[in-house]
């Protein structure tokens, strides 16, 4: 075997490992690491900032593996670069044992990246598209850091964010979204690596896909570099350099790689990118990096304390200094000092939720978009880390900062608070994520049927386990004259459907207070709120019972006095309105009813089973449950015989007053199916 | 009043129209046909090839108002073009008095244009980016159609397809993925028209928008053409007669407007966009035009006589024309003027289904990609145009039409009929709309879990009542290793929720052939097919039911043998192998079972309530529900108290055997629920 330099010795041990564990797994996909190793070592050992002892050091650069299938790559770097497990349990972030148990049940190392799941990676990739987006919001918020962060001889953010990508990610729209607004921001922090390898799974790229990707970043005002081989590490170190010298655009570098890098056979072909190899082509393999066979899983002397020498030095000296950079503006300036400190903590300011608006009782009353841009306001006034904005929609989604100094987010002004996504729901989508992940409170805003252009980030959030939230406005046939292209219907139980998320649909202004409430003291789900265009009563709350119930998920809002309830009124958001309206009807006439507000399934599900039936006792069984959405769900709290007034298919375009008639949603409407649930059941 | 001439007159009241009717309504868009009334006029008047009397006329250009929001630009156009409803009930697409009643209940003028609705509308439009993916798919199906149909002499087929378009449509994600495969088709007969002016609603568009767009689609490998000024109409046939010229490329032309072009105050500002624009701007407006400001509504005497002279002229000669060719075609060439009228029907080939495969009972079994496969080759080889493709998974998805002369759609070979999509699954979704929309039967494919990006698209084709359907493979955490951001947990039921949208989830080959047999019979409904990745057994059907009761949503599979079952077993897909299983241990303890395979709840909840009673007996209330999706719904068919085994969370990367254990989908735990279920209830 020839003598070969330890950087080669490196590149080939990522390589390796990620052969050897798709073939123990037989399962994943080795051609991308194969062919990237040299790109990403090289990152990694030259120019990373990042200290393997502190993976959640404040100012790492980030790295985010948006080609999740890649899985094998970062994790053969968390592995070699000695990454701690940064969760003061002494152990590193990836063992070669972990390795070993590749895509295994209950492994850190899973089919695709999860950042809920393995230490040092920084974002759940996969799905193709996302990561990039991620990366945008990840650069926005290292900008946003330093702007509001940063001193004179005090910085303390100035990290930038890597991207590697694959052709399926610059094909997604939610990458072309969010290159567009990552180019108007002028992000020079961001560099993604693009790894043109010319093969999809069907074949070669160009069946589908032959424009032209440089230009195109030209077009969104991006810096394009070129490394010609993947292969090529003094090339790597030189886009590299140039990233770090451009001061006015994100960089695209444009690697051209052979996919499965070495297989004699498979290389350069589709048959490279997911299964394991075979016993032959890793031979064949092997022998051209001038590997022995056996063992596998061989990490050859000399590997681990290379990386110590490379990355991990340099990120303790940096992290050194950053700690004590941060120590001296502590003496320096002890009012930011505690500012960033406070920030840092990951935990709400104290005093946050103190002067929440209490709204006063009110028939005509406000939309809950209203009320929600109120409360919205009054948190993000307390919490200085809280920014977002909608989708070209804040106008309408009553999402907007407006105190002194909340500011727009820009290139000139990277630390606004109010960010214009544009029209590109589901970059916004990702680029929240990506907002979230930088330690951020990050929230989007669209129209409740435009949910459905972001799902696949929010389910991410979701699936990560981060406090992202969503500002839904518009929310039923309530959008009224717009019409059903507008109008949602299935939205609701499609947010309802994603686990680890709370969808919270309030009735009144002081339901949406205490949604509020709810959704900023999450820390590992996502959340939703669903609000209304139109005018909503707030409610009395001397007479019905507190808002607060909405932490529980659902609650008695009014109920029978002195008497067991004869028929419960269910409802969530505009529909509590008629629930009360009818209440008030059947009290009068004598009949004992109970009103139930029931923001959120999520959450009552999460309550015990005695609260659970204290709200719906499994005796009272006539029921009638009210929404405007998809009546599909609502069985379970309907039981057998209730009613369910919901929409059974597409709304309408016409005036609201016309379309409550039509579909079923007035006082009358209600007051009948009780009256009908009164009657004794055959 | 000064005299102006007939083409002047025509293009404002084109634009009074819309603002007279907004007022009326009090809600609409005025600011879009107010600004782009010269252009749209100057296409339909001088450029469309489109018969007014005979608005399905098979080669009619088509026009797509992708900014859907601008829709009294359509019904302007459409009303004074004197377009027919087509429906042989002698009345007009749209009356005057329709205009007047604009965003009304049950008009044929809804605040977006829908297809199904209004005669003349080629597709509903209104969120962002769809309209740009349906002239897409609209482009392709008009090359195809040469492709197959036209003869030298004969040319049947050679329509062009034009789009107005706006920022936000191309800040969408879905635009920009179907342009780029539309330059990589080289649709030289697709011309989008780009309505540059410089607003979006949160206030200027460099607020979030400031590439190069020209430059972006020139990298797509479009011609990029420029005008000026929206009013001026040479400049604006210049470029129409420059885009009829070009035979390489797709069309762009970027046209620079004024929003709501003469109001005095709002013109060129966000205040234009929406809401109606009031006494006072609304008198400047008609001043400007040289227009009085009473009567509403008002059509000055010549425009109707004109526009007859214009458009109408054109398109009936184009249109008789159209027509002896097709007549001598049959003359010349029977059969193939046979195989042109069996297209044309929009109706299934006799004997489309009498060759579908048989599948023989099989306990190893195939997936359910697999049998899908086959069937959908045996049906494409039957329904000549029938054709679509993957989101770059057909290997996966196993939706390849591998038959001699399937051929590959391309530049060079348009009238292949597998389409190569790229990573771009909701461009396929608006795609795959504009293929059904032209007449073809069309369908796309990528892994259930990614249906979530291309939602929007799903949703229009439900809502405009058009038979796409989807095949969605890896249904469940049967995806295994890829783990939790590749396997499905809410995706069936957020398809399921979407209304008129048939989702169907076979459990084994016979059934995927019925359910084939349903989607191919559909013509107002959309439709998604949810396929295993795993094999699943074959079951015998002479000992179990006939796979035709997929027809009816759900149907007993197998039962107790002469006495009233004591349990019902109700699975879907890939859990039924488990619940055959359990009856199968049950029957031999002497315990009276049944099966119920329920591959659709949509079609089952439109069975009538005798036929839903003998499936599911409400009397029989011990009953247990599989399905390897979220819980949610489930409870209409479980019951208060049934047991539903279901996900209540993401996945897991690991071996599906594992998996199984992990979740509980093993014939034990379904045995377990089984034997409690027959416990007797407390």
């Amino acid at each position: 075997m020839p003598e070969a330099n330890l950087d080669d010795v490196c590149v080939d041990t990522i390589r390796t490992l990620a052969i050897d564990a798709v073939e123990k797994a037989q399962s994943g996909h080795p051609g991308a690491p194969m062919a990237l190793a040299p790109v990403a070592y090289t990152l990694w050992q030259d120019f990373l900032r990042y200290d393997p002892a502190d993976p959640t050091w404040p100012n790492r650069d980030r790295f985010v593996l948006s080609a999740g299938h890649a899985s094998m790559l970062l994790y053969g770097l968390l592995h070699l670069a000695g990454v701690s497990s940064g969760r003061g349990d002494n152990r590193p972030s990836v063992s070669l044992d972990d390795i070993k148990q590749f895509r295994q049940l209950d492994s850190r190392t899973p089919g695709h990246p999860e950042s809920h799941i393995t230490p040092g990676v920084e974002t759940t990739t996969g799905p193709l598209g996302q990561g990039c987006g991620n990366s945008v919001g990840m650069a926005m918020a290292s900008r946003w850091k330093a702007a509001r962060y940063n001193k004179p001889g005090a910085t303390l953010f100035d990290y930038d964010v890597y991207v590697i990508c694959s052709d399926g990610d610059l094909m997604e729209g939610v990458s072309c979204e969010a290159a567009s607004l990552a180019g108007h921001l002028k992000l020079s922090n961001l560099c993604w690596i693009y790894d043109a390898n010319t093969i999809t799974i069907e074949g070669k790229t160009d069946l589908a896909f032959d424009e032209n990707v440089a230009k195109r970043f030209e077009s969104y005002g991006w810096n394009i570099l070129r490394v010609a081989d993947a292969n090529d590490r003094p090339a790597i170190a030189k886009a590299l350099e140039a990233f770090k010298a451009e001061v006015d655009k994100p960089t695209l570098i444009v690697v051209t790689s052979v996919i499965g890098y070495g297989a004699p056979k498979k290389q350069g072909t589709s048959k490279a990118h997911s299964d394991p190899l075979g016993a032959e082509e890793i031979k064949g393999a092997k022998a051209l990096y001038g590997w022995p066979d056996e063992p596998t899983f061989r990490v050859p002397d000399g590997v681990y304390g290379h990386f110590q020498g490379g990355i991990g030095k340099r990120g303790a000296a940096l992290n050194k200094a950053w700690q004590e950079t941060l120590a001296s503006l502590r003496t320096s300036d002890a009012a930011h000092g505690e500012a960033v400190e406070s920030f840092l903590s990951g935990k709400l300011p104290a005093g946050w939720d103190a002067d929440l608006p209490v709204f006063p009782t009110d028939a005509k009353g406000l939309a809950t978009r209203e009320s929600s841009g109120k409360v919205l306001n009054a948190i993000a006034a307390k919490v200085p880390w809280l920014i977002g904005g909608s989708a070209d929609l804040a106008p309408s989604n009553k999402t907007k900062l407006e105190f002194e100094g909340a500011g727009t987010l820009s290139a000139a002004d990277p630390g606004g608070r109010n960010i214009h996504f544009g029209v590109r729901e589901h970059a916004m989508g990702a680029i929240v994520n990506g907002l979230v992940l930088s330690g951020l409170r990050g929230y989007g805003a669209t129209f409740l049927v435009f949910s459905d252009y972001m799902r696949p980030a929010i389910r991410l959030s979701a699936l990560s386990e981060i406090p992202v939230f969503h500002v839904f406005t518009h929310d039923s046939i309530g959008v009224g004259e717009d019409g059903p292209t507008h109008q949602p219907v299935e939205q609701i139980l499609a947010l309802r459907a994603i686990p680890n998320h709370v969808t919270l649909r309030p009735a009144d202004a002081n339901e949406v207070t205490e949604a509020y409430r709810v959704v900023m003291g999450l820390t590992d789900k996502s959340a939703s709120l669903i609000l209304s265009r139109q005018g909503l009563p707030t409610l009395d709350r001397s007479v019905y019972a507190p808002a607060s119930g909405v932490a529980k998920g659902a609650y008695v809002l009014a109920d029978a006095e002195g008497a067991a309830p004869k028929v419960i009124l269910i409802g969530t958001g505009s529909e509590i309105r008629l629930c009360v309206e009818v209440y008030e009807k059947l009290k009068a006439e004598g009949v004992a009813a109970r009103v139930v507000s029931m923001p959120s399934w999520d959450l009552f599900e999460a309550q015990d089973q005695a609260y659970r039936d204290s709200v719906l006792p499994p005796r009272i069984t006539a029921r009638v449950v009210v929404e405007q959405g998809t009546a599909i769900g609502w069985d379970r709290y309907a039981g057998p015989t209730g009613t369910i007034l919901a929409m059974h298919g597409f709304g309408a375009s016409a005036p609201l007053k016309d379309l409550l008639v039509k579909f079923g949603f007035t006082a009358e409407a209600v007051y009948k199916a009780a009256r009908a649930q009164l009657e004794p059941k055959v």
